[in-house]
C-alpha cells in the first residue's frame, strides 16, 4: 500500500525529528561532558548533521509532497492540518536561509564571539564593533530573505522565527503599557522594601547538599528522573527531546538559591517539553510554540511559583534538612524578602523580576534601530548608556557593564530578546487563569503539591503543542486576548503588598 | 576550481566520518549517561543516523566518483591509493548489506537478545533456540551477499568485515599450532603454580580510590584527559573518535584489579585510535586496521604490559598510596602471582590469559559448523559441552555455564570471536619485536615510563592506519610473517618460569 503525500511527509519529518534529537544530545554533551580539548571534533559533527538536516528539509521531494498535501488539505483533520502548516513553515524558513548564508553567518558569529570575549577583557567596545557590524550586515540579509518568504517586515520575520504569530505591533502595545506603569511601580516597591531589609544568609552550602535539595524540589515539581537528568554547566540550559530531557544549573557555594532557582527555571522548560502531545511528539505540530511561550513556562516556575510565600512555606523545611541551617535569618518571612528583593542594577542576568523588563525593552529598541540602520554600531555604547539612564536612572561606568554584557548579538540572535519579557507577561496571564480555575492552588503549592499546576498547564498549554498560533493559544487558555494587564496586576499585588 | 573525483570522494567520506562520530557519541551516552527510560528515543535517533549514513555511502554519485577515481588511480600517491581502496571496500560492504536485510537482522537480533536473557533466567537453551535459528538464517544471507561482493567464501567474508585480509586458512593454521601446544602448557603451568598459592587480597576498595588509581595509571600510559574521558558502565568499552575518545570500566569494591585492568584494556584501544595518522583522521585509510589488531592493542596493554613483574614494580607503590594497603599479601611477588594465576574455568569472560584461546577456538569451530549447516542450532548445547570437555577437561553443568554465556551470536556477530585470539597472537609478535628494538623496555615499564612502548607502537602500528592489510602491516612491523610462534614463546617463558 502506497502512502499519501501527507503520510509521506510525516515519515520525512519523523526522520528530521531524530536528527534534531541527536543534535541536541551533541550540544548537551559539549556543554556538560565533553573533554575540554575536543570542541573541534564536535564542531565538525554538529556542522555535518545540521547541513544534512537542512538538505533533507529542502529537497525537491519535500516541496512536491507539500504541494500535493496542501492541494488535498480539505480532507485532513484539525491536528494534521496544523501539522502540515508547521511543515510548510519549517521548510520556508529553511529555503529562505540557504546553506551559503548559514555558513557565512556561522563564520561571522564565531569570529564575533571571540572578539566579544576580547573586548570584555579589554573593556573596550571598539574591539568588538567591526565584527558586530559584519554580523548585523548578514542578519539584515537573513531578515530580508525570511521576510520575503513569510510575507513579513524584516524584523518581524526574525521575531517570527522565535515566537510565531507575534508581531512588532503586538510587542509595541505591550511594552508601551509596561513602560507607562513600571517606573513608578519600581520606585514604590523600593520604598516599601526599604522598611524591611532582610537579614543576610551567610554560610557555605556544598554542591552535594544543594544538589540533593534541587533533586527533591524537582521531583515534587514532577521532573521524571527516569526520563531526564540534572547536571551542572557554566550556564543553566535545557536540551533533549520529550522522552530524554536534560536540564542543567550552576551551584554557588555562597548562595543557597541561585542553583536551585536555575534548576527550577529549566524544569519549567522541561515540563513544557514533557507535556507536549505524545502522539505528535516526532512531528512539527508536536513541538513547543516558540520561545516566548517557553520562557513563560520557565518564568512561571522560577518567578511566580517559587518566589512566592506559599513556596517558601514548602521550601523552608527542605532548606533545614539539606543545608542544615537554622536561626532567624531562615524564617519564612526573611527568606521571602530575599526572593523578592528589588534593586536597580546594570546587569540583566542579575536583575530582579520587577526591573527585568526595562533591560529587555532597551535591547528591543536598540536592536531594531541597528537593523533598520537608524543607529550605527559605533554609536551603540552611548545609546545604551543613555537608555539605561532614562529607564532605570543608572548609568554604566564602562562597556562591560553596558552593551558588552550579553552574547546574543555576537551570536546573531536578533529578535530574540523580546521573548524574555513577553514570557513574563504570558506567565502572569496564565497564572491568573489557573488560579481562577483552581481556588486551592496556593494552598497546594504551600504543601509542595504541584499536580494541580501541571494538570492545568498540560490541558491548556503543553498539550496544545504547536496546533495554534501563540495569541490564539493564550486566548483559548485564559479566555482573554494577550495584554499586559494581568502582568501589571500580578506585579502590583506582589510588590506593593505592605510587609 | 572544481575538484577531481578523488578529492570529491574525500569530501563525501569526511561527512561520513562526522556521522560515525555522532553515532559513537550517541552509543556512549546510552551506556553511560542516558536516563534508564529513554532507550526508545535513542533507538530512533541511532536508526535514523545509521540509515542516513548507509544512504550517503550507497548513492549513485559515490559509485560514479569511485569508478572515475579508480580509472585515474595511477596518478594517486600511496596513502591516497590506499584510501581509495578502503572507500571501495566500505561501499561494497554497504551495497552488499541492503537496508531491508539490515532492518530484518536488527529486528531478529533485538528479539533474540530478549530471549537470550529469558533463556539465561530459566537456564534453558530451548527458549533461545528458535530465535537464534532465525538470526543464523539471516546471517547466512548476509555472508553470502558479502562473499559475492568481496569474492570470498561466506564465512571468510564475515571475518573480513572485522579483520580485513585474514582468511579462515590463516586462522586454521594459527589455531592448529595453539591446539597442539596449549593443553600441555596449561597442565604444566597449573603444576608449577600449585607450589606457590598466593595469599588472598582482602578488603573493601572504594570506587573513588580505585578511580584515582586508574586515572594515575592511565595518565602514565599517556591517555589524554583533555581529549578523553574515563567513566563507568556495566561492561568496559571504548567509544568516540580520535580527538574525543572515551573509555569505561567497572569497579568492584571487592577486587582491586578488575576495574583497573578493564580501564587499561580499553586504554589500549584508545591509544591505538589516538595514534592513527592525524592528517587522515577523517578518511577511511585513517581508521584502525580492524578488530584483531584493535584487540592486539588492548591485550598488549592488559595482559603483556600490566600482568608483568615490571609493571607490578611500578604499580605496588600506587596501590599503597591509593588503596592504603600494606602487609605481605601486597608484596610484588604475591601481587604478580594473582595477576598470572591459571585455572581451567567455564566462563570466557573470567578466563586467564593461558586458557582463554581454548574458549575462542571452541566458538570458532561451532559457529562455522552452524553457518555451514553441519551443526543444527538445537544440537549446540551438547556440542558445546563436549567441546569444553575435550579442550579443557571440564564440563558445564548447565546452559548458562555453557552455550548461553555470550551475547555475540544473539547479536548476530559471527566471525567476530576469532579476533580475540588473533589479537593475543599479534600482541605477542609485536611485543617481541618491540623488545628487540628497545633493550631497556622492561626497565622503563618498571619505572612507569611507557613513552618507549607508545613510540614504537605509533611508528609501527598506530600510524599505519588502514594503509596496509593486517598481514602486511605485521610483517612490516616485526620483520616476520604472522604466526603463533612468538605467542607460544611468550606464554612458555611467562607461565613455565620457576617461581
Amino acid at each position: 500500500m502506497s502512502l499519501g503525500p501527507y503520510q509521506q511527509l510525516e515519515q520525512e519529518f519523523r526522520r528530521l525529528h531524530a536528527f534534531r534529537g541527536a543534535l541536541s544530545l551533541l550540544r548537551w554533551d559539549a556543554a556538560v561532558m565533553m573533554p575540554r580539548g575536543s570542541s573541534d571534533v564536535r564542531g565538525e559533527q554538529l556542522a555535518a548533521l545540521e547541513t544534512e538536516h537542512h538538505a533533507l528539509l529542502t529537497t525537491p521531494k519535500v516541496a512536491r509532497l507539500l504541494e500535493r498535501a496542501e492541494a488535498g488539505a480539505s480532507q485532513l483533520e484539525d491536528w494534521s492540518l496544523a501539522n502540515l502548516r508547521e511543515m510548510r513553515r519549517q521548510r520556508d524558513h529553511a529555503i529562505a536561509t540557504p546553506p551559503s548564508l548559514i555558513a557565512r553567518l556561522a563564520k561571522a558569529t564565531a569570529r564575533a564571539e571571540v572578539f566579544w570575549v576580547e573586548a570584555r577583557k579589554a573593556n573596550d567596545f571598539k574591539i568588538f564593533a567591526p565584527h558586530l557590524a559584519e554580523v548585523v550586515h548578514l542578519v539584515r540579509d537573513k531578515a530580508a530573505l525570511l521576510g520575503q518568504a513569510r510575507n513579513l517586515a524584516p524584523y518581524d520575520a526574525l521575531v517570527d522565527v522565535f515566537t510565531p504569530g507575534i508581531s512588532t505591533a503586538d510587542i509595541d502595545t505591550i511594552f508601551k503599557a509596561l513602560a507607562r506603569k513600571l517606573p513608578s511601580l519600581i520606585n514604590e516597591a523600593i520604598t516599601v522594601q526599604a522598611a524591611a531589609t532582610p537579614l543576610p544568609l551567610t554560610g557555605k552550602f556544598t554542591v552535594g547538599r544543594q544538589r540533593a535539595l534541587a533533586v527533591d524540589v524537582l521531583k515534587a515539581l514532577g521532573f521524571p528522573f527516569d526520563r531526564g537528568r540534572l547536571d551542572e554547566s557554566e550556564h543553566p540550559f535545557t536540551e533533549g527531546v520529550p522522552g530524554d530531557i536534560r536540564v542543567t544549573t550552576r551551584f554557588d557555594v555562597n548562595d543557597p538559591f541561585s542553583g536551585l532557582l536555575g534548576a527550577v527555571h529549566e524544569t519549567g522548560h522541561a515540563m513544557y517539553d514533557l507535556g507536549l502531545p505524545v502522539q505528535w511528539r516526532d512531528q512539527p505540530v508536536g513541538r513547543d510554540r516558540g520561545l516566548a511561550l517557553e520562557e513563560s513556562q520557565s518564568l512561571l516556575f522560577e518567578m511566580t511559583l517559587c518566589r512566592s510565600r506559599a513556596f517558601v512555606k514548602y521550601l523552608r523545611p527542605l532548606l533545614e534538612k539539606h543545608l542544615q541551617v537554622s536561626g532567624p535569618e531562615w524564617s519564612e518571612e526573611n527568606l521571602y524578602r530575599h526572593l523578592v528583593r528589588v534593586r536597580r542594577s546594570l546587569i540583566r542576568m542579575d536583575a530582579d523580576e520587577l526591573t527585568y523588563p526595562a533591560h529587555i525593552m532597551l535591547r528591543y529598541e536598540l536592536e531594531r534601530k541597528i537593523l533598520e540602520g537608524a543607529l550605527a554600531v559605533a554609536d551603540l555604547p552611548e545609546a545604551w548608556n543613555a537608555g539605561m539612564d532614562q529607564r532605570l536612572g543608572i548609568r554604566p561606568a564602562n562597556d562591560v557593564e553596558g552593551c558588552l554584557q550579553d552574547i546574543h548579538w555576537a551570536a546573531g540572535h536578533f529578535g530574540y530578546f523580546p521573548s524574555y519579557a513577553l514570557g513574563a507577561v504570558i506567565a502572569a496571564q496564565l497564572y491568573e487563569a489557573m488560579r481562577a480555575a483552581r481556588p486551592a492552588l496556593v494552598e497546594e503549592i504551600g504543601n509542595g503539591q504541584f499536580g494541580g499546576v501541571m494538570e492545568w498547564l498540560r490541558d491548556n498549554v503543553h498539550g496544545v503543542g504547536a496546533r495554534l498560533p501563540v495569541k490564539e493559544l493564550i486566548k483559548e487558555a485564559t479566555g482573554k486576548p494577550l495584554t499586559a494587564a494581568a502582568y501589571l496586576r500580578y506585579l502590583e499585588s506582589k510588590y506593593l503588598e505592605t510587609p
